[in-house]
């Protein structure tokens, strides 16, 4: 029996996703072979990655002077990649300017990863509240090689109500928990990127959007494989990429297409959102940590009202146990934050909301 | 209708390892959630990666001081990190010595990317006869940081016939397309890595094996991802690992574990190859361009004998257009060789060998 599956990431696919992948598993379009076996140069690969990234296009309306690159190393490489490609000098220059704004775990990783190859800034945080809020961004210092932030925090549940003017300095997001969940304007943006493994498809492919300008920067000494401009030159085949989670964002990307489109999930993600921020805010019990005005359409934490730390400990204990038990799996609050943490992407059916938050409210019967 | 495959990589897996994935697709273990659904931390999870890792170190004897690390990016991005951490020093500090033998092209790509972070020098190589055999191996130099070899070469079907004695330099090697198919002793080297598209699984997942006291010497400055000492102390999970990509590994060494494990495989590889090799020796118009001693038991390269290069290329092409049409598919050499090719990882039975024999065979008929 199929779980409701609340997991951050590795998360929730649609079922009929996986049903097709199932289908095509030892044959796919009549080749005798599945997508795993072809070889990624084959006349049998090419149409699945043309229609891939066709479809990333028409549905994020991506402008014709930006690459989509399908590259590996999760977000966590992108942390890398994107100051050795744009901040970086040659050895004995100087490091350019990075502007990071400090909104949780994620995006302080991706700055301290950055420290080693560009001269980091980070003019705002939201760690005095514990992260519960994004902070107003400040304008960017107009040397600045590019200016970044997190657009949705999955651990801490926050979400950048508007996107920041940055002017004339690139503005690159991490994008992993929230890509394709509502509409958002590609050409505000300098580079994009996103681990799949949310919103996309399974762990192991990385999708990269980036701006034209951008590519060709990095200096000599970088590892081939973190270097934008060969990826571009090759359209992602400089070595071979992961063909099998490609083929199966497509068919994610397909799904999302017959439903209607970001528009249309969009209002569906509100919907679910909505249906969930108002039970806490109803709830005797339970509350979200978050300011409302930042709050995630796909991640959710909440933590009990109780504030004896013991009995809270144990609410938390219970809730995620019981809930698992009742088929609401993955509803503990990462690890780093505790509490509880409903993460709802786009394949997360509303039926699976209503259900959590039946659970709930028989589980308040038990306090 | 299921094809032969004889693609180099992405390449044919076991049809029951691709049944078994589609039944479990949308359930696995019971678990109510397909395995690319999984977030890599929860328990259920957990005992798919390390069935996984035990089986590869059962079926390879790996010793309990090597690390097994299952990371991203392809046999190519072991060609930055291998320098990266063991001959790249601080920023200011002589880069050490690294030796690699030129047997082809993805041994010369290798040693060009390390060219960037270590001293290299290359004290034997096959060019000089299109890289036909495998050149006699020099002593290493006693102050070389490791020695790389490639052990079988893809594109143009040559393998080591025997390892290299470095004596107290580590011996580092490519084992992307022989890993598993005859025994290895994994104590002579103080690194092995390789790419899963070919003997292991889907594209994605790259197999680092490496002896603990080769760990830890990256410089500050390395990229995160790319430093093993993070990979290992976090076994494999410092971020999201290809998961889906480690479950089907994990379903190919079982099979290969209940066929009897690598002897047993390395038997049968011998007799497909053998019947090959055979087949060419005999035949009036097809030859093997590599030397006997040098011969790979897995890509077997094989050009006609006709030596006018228009005829030649009439041939080929037609060779491989009418055995695709007949089901024995992926037949081109590589773009940078041309010729043909039949990779037959372990994944091959010998009855695609059978069949790719008797195809040549009606061909030559027509020539």
């Amino acid at each position: 029996m199929r779980v409701y599956n609340f997991s951050p990431g590795p998360s929730a696919l649609p079922l009929e996703v996986l049903e097709r992948a199932a289908k095509e598993m030892t044959d796919t379009n009549g080749t005798g072979q599945s997508v795993m076996e072809m070889s990624h140069r084959s006349k049998d690969y090419k149409p699945i990655f043309e229609r891939t990234e066709a479809l990333l296009r028409e549905l994020m309306g991506i402008p014709s002077n930006y690459k989509v690159l399908f590259l590996q190393g999760g977000a966590s490489l992108q942390f890398s990649m994107i100051p050795l490609n744009l901040a970086a000098g040659e050895q004995g220059s100087a490091k350019k300017k990075a502007v990071y704004i400090d909104t949780g775990v994620w995006a302080k990783k991706a700055s301290d990863e950055a420290a080693k190859y560009a001269e980091v800034s980070i003019p705002a945080s939201s760690k005095d509240k514990a992260y519960a809020y994004i902070p107003a961004a400040p304008k960017a210092d107009s040397d600045a090689a590019y200016y970044h932030i997190t657009l949705n925090n999955t651990i801490v549940g926050t979400k950048w109500a508007s996107i920041p003017d940055t002017g004339a300095v690139p503005l690159i997001s991490d994008i992993s928990s929230c890509i394709l969940s509502e509409p958002l304007d590609v050409s505000k943006f300098g580079l994009l990127y996103a681990g799949a493994q949310k919103n996309l498809g399974p762990a192991g492919t990385t999708v990269v959007i980036i701006r034209e300008d951008l590519i060709g920067h990095a200096p000599a000494w970088t590892p081939a494989l973190l270097r934008y401009d060969i990826h571009a030159a090759e359209a992602s085949m400089y070595n071979t990429p992961p063909c099998y989670g490609i083929y199966i964002i497509g068919l994610v990307l397909e799904w999302l297409k017959n439903l209607g489109g970001v528009s249309v999930i969009a209002q569906k993600n509100r919907e679910k959102a909505n249906l969930f921020y108002s039970y806490l805010e109803s709830s005797k019990h339970f509350l979200s940590p978050v300011e409302k005005v930042s709050r995630s359409l796909m991640n959710i934490p909440f933590v009990p009202r109780e504030t004896d730390p013991e009995k809270r400990k144990d609410i938390e204990t219970r809730f995620v146990k019981e809930a698992g038990a009742a088929g609401l799996v993955n509803l503990a609050g990462h690890r780093l934050v505790g509490g509880m943490r409903a993460s709802i992407y786009n394949a997360m059916p509303i039926e699976g909301v209503k259900a959590l938050i039946a659970f709930a409210e028989k589980f308040e019967g038990s306090l």
